[in-house]
């Protein structure tokens, strides 16, 4: 406030981690802070004092004017209730009001991947592009279609969740009570799941990086032994990213967008992910070689874009 | 033209069948013929004089005013070329204008799911509804989207080409090149294999209806078997009506449309197709005890849709 501008903050909760930004009008980050999820089998007001000590992190002390969350879960036509959320404790939660008594100030509430597109559409990625397909891969995968700048929400507000859609009929078990959905081969936890299967069969550093405790992997661990040349980090990239474009390649057979916008935590590890993924959606798409394949782009604010576009969404209601 | 009405004739080419229908302002049929697809590895010629005789019979000596065209394939986005047709002989080929040249009348031409969908969103099932997917079943699937009564076309002309998702990983090989498509476990085709492979197997009215040779049995065989109860057929269409539900689940998952409608040749077999297909929907519909799960209605024009909505088509450009 000491420039006179309101105190806009953004919160992105995933599955594992919380994310809060200050951002200004342009959509530019002025100040972050981060926290951990407590995960879903926990009393929902665990996770709301993480987020809250989130906000007060940004905010140190200054007055906030609002708040946007974005929720890796389902979140209602109105932004008012969380309806479910595989893995989050909410379970149709209202939310938004709870968050905005606690907090004393305007909140806003919308799908985290609509906030991934909705910051790509209004400052990113998908700027201009008469049609896109945003999938944000972190712990699961969350997804956004944007026409002409537009989020489609869907009838139940419930539009793009494209990570459980099945792609291995009777696959692996999904935190949604379904079996072989897409997030289940490509998503941060996929990524952990198979350096996990392959620690003590073949040389990585991932074994000194969890000190030689495999339940203590997360994916960022794998990113990072990816980036130092790691063989099975990579290998385990390939794989995320061979599934990424069989995903998408059905995505693209169903909307024929301009563009496809890839965001979440995973994509900060960029060509590493989207190259092998380029491979497989020019491979699994239909009628390839008669068409123009969409770019495969990595979302402008990548891990950030979520928290961006729900503090946009806070300060369109100021 | 007795009546001092224009005559527009709607032409639906599928992989195996051709059907031409006149239709009124208000999309009513008037007159109806038939032929045969000569499938897709002859000359492109021999499917244009099946056209040909179709729109003959239907005219019936009378002048054309508009022909319009509904092709099982993908037609680029002008509506002048058949860019790619798996079940049929054209590829990259400028089929409007030829046959405009060949008739000496006004053509148009688009997908015949495009097609089926404006027949329903102008008169059907899905007039009124604010967004609605339609999935055809013939010799393969088709399908479109369709957002306050228009026809999203995708990029490249080419949205709505549902049946070449993956959903069995190195499943059956597909005509379109790939395996495991969609269409590879729910289409006429599917009904046919399935029936085929049981043939000798369990005491069966379609050994009688093909004539004891397996190499003849066609779709509409084991629907009229079904209908007369025959276990076999039966199991044929619970088997692709599951398959049914399971994809439109993905696609709901992704689009979250207040209504799905089915047309198709397949979708002639009314609730013995859709009654598997509602139960598998909502097993496999994330989140679906949290939202409205859409309903899964017939066509209103049945397999005629396709032809119903080329002369709708045609009739906008007269």
């Amino acid at each position: 406030m000491s420039d006179g501008q309101p105190l806009v903050v953004g919160i992105d909760v995933g599955g594992t981690k919380v994310l809060a930004v200050e951002t200004d009008r342009e959509g530019r980050v002025l100040r972050t802070a981060r926290g951990e999820t407590p995960g879903r089998l926990v009393d929902a007001s665990l996770v709301e004092d993480v987020l809250s000590a989130a906000l007060a992190e940004v905010a140190d002390g200054r007055p906030v004017s609002a708040v946007g969350l974005a929720a890796a879960g389902f979140v209602d036509a109105a932004g008012e209730r969380v309806r479910f959320a595989p893995h989050l404790p909410w379970r149709d939660d209202a939310v938004r009001a709870r968050l905005a008594d606690r907090w004393g100030t305007t909140v806003a509430l919308d799908n985290d991947a609509n906030c991934v597109a909705r910051a790509e559409a209004s400052y990113g990625a998908a700027q201009g592009v008469a049609s896109a397909l945003v999938v944000t891969l972190g712990t699961g995968i969350g997804g956004a279609i944007v026409l002409d700048g537009v989020v489609l929400r869907g009838h139940n507000g419930m539009a793009g969740e494209f990570g459980h859609m099945q792609v291995v009929p009777d696959g692996q078990p999904c935190e949604c009570g379904r079996r072989g959905c897409w997030e289940q081969y490509c998503s941060g936890n996929e990524l952990v799941r198979i350096v996990r299967g392959e620690l003590g069969r073949m040389p990585t550093i991932l074994d000194e990086l969890c000190d030689g405790d495999p339940a203590r992997l997360t994916g960022p661990m794998v990113s990072l032994a990816a980036e130092q040349g790691d063989l099975l980090a990579r290998r385990a990239f390939g794989s995320v990213g061979d599934w990424l474009g069989v995903g998408v390649a059905n995505l693209v057979a169903a909307f024929d967008p301009e563009a496809v916008v890839v965001g979440g935590g995973v994509s900060a590890a960029g060509d590493r992910l989207l190259d092998p993924a380029r491979s497989a959606l020019t491979r699994a798409l239909v009628g390839s070689g008669h068409r123009d394949v969409p770019p495969l782009v990595r979302a402008r604010f990548g891990p950030e874009a979520g928290a961006v576009g729900a503090a946009d969404l806070a300060r369109s209601l100021l």
